[in-house]
């Protein structure tokens, strides 16, 4: 992987009642996402055993592009609806590849 | 993603004294692991803002090769070295891509 690059791995914990509409929500960020100035990758999973859990694995240019996806209007529309179907606080962390 | 293969995380957690341990005995299975029949992709990263957790980004042509995988001879000595150096059960789980 390009070391210059920042990876952002993010986990979003629905409640048992909430993983349909939470899924919606976090699908539907993915078209934009990827289409943000600096996105080099955006892909999102969803827990096979643990369905409640979602997670994001972006790619980004640099750490301003990563910072610029937080503040853009879909990812702030998207918390705002998604607050309230949140089990836990997302867990949003940089992570750096061991080679 | 192909939809056929097996995506797997795995989240390993240290202890603050052992994370230059563990990340050494992580980073040795690296190599053997992307060697093994079946071995689609295996990254390692360590999260920036919490060192002493690592995740593991695997893909596997099918869930043959993952079990595979749990049971090689690599596998088996560094869950051997690793059990002491950490902090929480490893959590391995299948995550599924959303379109």
């Amino acid at each position: 992987m390009d070391q210059t690059t920042v990876k952002i791995m993010a986990r979003i914990t629905a409640r048992a009642d909430t993983v349909i509409s939470l899924r919606q929500i976090l699908r539907d960020l993915v078209g934009p996402s990827r289409g943000e100035a600096g996105c080099v990758g955006y892909e999102l999973f969803q827990n096979q055993d643990d369905p409640v859990e979602f997670v994001t694995i972006e790619q980004w240019s640099d750490q301003a592009a990563a910072d610029a996806h937080m503040s853009a209007p879909h990812v702030a529309a998207a918390i705002s609806k998604a607050g309230e179907l949140l089990a836990l606080p997302p867990l949003i962390h940089r992570f750096a590849p061991v080679d």
